[in-house]
């Protein structure tokens, strides 16, 4: 009989799940809430994740794989990897889930180790936060970023789109470049006054995405020749050039031939971005090549999956 | 019969409230809860304001004065003006307070008017926020900054703060230079890593004013000569002087003879974020001079009241 895997990613906001032979027929495809214990809680993590593997026992009565992969967000530590592990372990349990090999880690983590396919290599996402990680292929792997909106996330979306407030203010007060920016945010939040606009980032209704879809006007103003929008664009490049250039040298990749997989709304939806990220790279790490993956994540997780068993 | 005043310094955590005849004796000193009316609303500013009445009322029977001035937080446009007015009638209506002369304003607006005493100049607070008024002796009354933490309030407590935990972050995953600051705020907070640094900037207690007061540790390791302590207290200079640049720009008051009074917690307990601005101060506008002032906010809207009725 075919080998079978069964991997998750289990993000802040949506979990995605999937059942697959060897030979890539998938036998279930699922969708649920956040699973990110730290921020949902132990509960709700026992519940989405339930309530997927009640589905999958429809198409695998058995309930038997030889790989189960949980890449899940909020695994930060071994304290957290424990406390992941319980949860995973009683869900299991609750709905006779039998694996033969349990791989229990980070999601972003389990994407690179896929992304790359066992040889050295780095994952940078820049979405509403900003994160990279590498590994040596020899086990180390290494963290940089991540630190969250508050005093972090540098060149994530949230990052990009306070930077757009803050030049928006600059130029309201006197005190910056005159932009583009402001015209077209208005424009885009239906707004008629910076002031107006002072309001919205302080309302109810305030949040760190809203302020991260900002990160589309400010491209299109970048492409249109915008000073200070390219200046914003440039400067998140030096920044991810940095989140990036700090995992590599922690795994000594710097003048190994590598590949660094970029991910995440921010990156991938803005080639000004990517290019100026790409800059830096060939001028730094020349033997390095940023790929743009066309795999979603939890393609990469059933990767890495397969490695586990190979390996 | 002696002139009285009464004057008000309402803020958004506490409120002042002092009465006092012409030559400077004291009838009635007392305080109160904060009463900026958009963040603790219109029912708990009368409250407030409607206690400390109450208390004058007990040196002052008739509730009789020739001028009141009420500078209070929050009042930031006309419709602001106009909402604090019917709040501010309401209250005075209910205590039986008569006063010849009324003038409702923004707190800083007051303040600076005062401590200028009826000549042209600015005012610059660096407190857990940070903004800059200026006034030319003419009626015209302009501001930068104030926009709030989370795009504005460049050069900061709050601001200061983060820089501090960005400089950590930094240094922790090898993306910027060391730094004394990462023992020295996790001895303050009494937290063993920076991993615990960051679970507490995320946890429950979180809170503006506590990001605000790693400030002082930032002081004491710029003192003692911490190269990346100095390079956040210069460019919280920078962007002070570009904050009280812009209101003299817009006032025309580069090439004037003039003072800039200078208030809030983050900017007196400096000396370096002090001496800083001097040096900008200096450069670029060399008729302006900086006055660190001894005299608290209350004293200085007094004097906003006399000035009123001798001009």
């Amino acid at each position: 009989m075919d080998e079978v895997i069964l991997a998750i990613d289990g993000g802040a906001t949506k979990t995605a799940m999937t059942v697959q032979k060897r030979n890539g027929v998938v036998l279930f495809d699922g969708k649920g809430e956040g699973s990110n214990f730290q921020t949902v809680g132990a509960d709700k993590v026992k519940e989405v994740l339930g309530s997927l593997l009640a589905e999958v026992r429809k198409v695998l009565p058995k309930m038997k794989v030889e790989i189960a992969v949980f890449a899940l967000a909020g695994i930060d530590s071994k304290q957290d990897e424990l406390v992941v592990r319980g949860i995973v372990e009683e869900v299991s349990r609750l709905h006779g889930l039998q694996a033969s090999k349990l791989i229990i880690e980070n999601d972003a983590e389990a994407t690179m180790l896929g992304a790359t396919g066992g040889k050295p290599g780095a994952l940078l996402i820049s979405g509403t936060g900003s994160i990279a990680y590498a590994h040596d292929a020899k086990g180390k792997i290494v963290r940089s970023g991540g630190w969250g909106h508050r005093a972090g996330d540098e060149g994530s979306g949230y990052w990009l789109g306070r930077e757009v407030l803050r030049a928006i203010f600059r130029m309201e007060d006197g005190r910056g470049p005159e932009t583009t920016l402001k015209r077209e945010v208005l424009q885009e939040l239906e707004l008629d006054s910076v002031q107006a606009l002072a309001g919205w980032l302080f309302a109810s209704t305030y949040s760190v995405d809203n302020v991260a879809s900002l990160s589309r006007v400010l491209s299109t103003c970048a492409e249109k020749g915008d000073g200070v929008a390219i200046g914003i664009m440039e400067e998140a490049a030096d920044e991810l050039a940095l989140l990036v250039g700090a995992v590599l040298r922690k795994c000594e990749l710097e003048n190994v031939e590598s590949d660094i997989y970029l991910n995440g709304g921010a990156l991938i939806n803005s080639e000004m971005l990517v290019n100026g990220l790409r800059n830096h790279v060939k001028t730094e790490f020349p033997l390095c090549q940023l790929i743009t993956s066309t795999k979603s994540p939890i393609e990469s997780i059933v990767a890495r999956g397969w490695l586990e068993l190979s390996g």
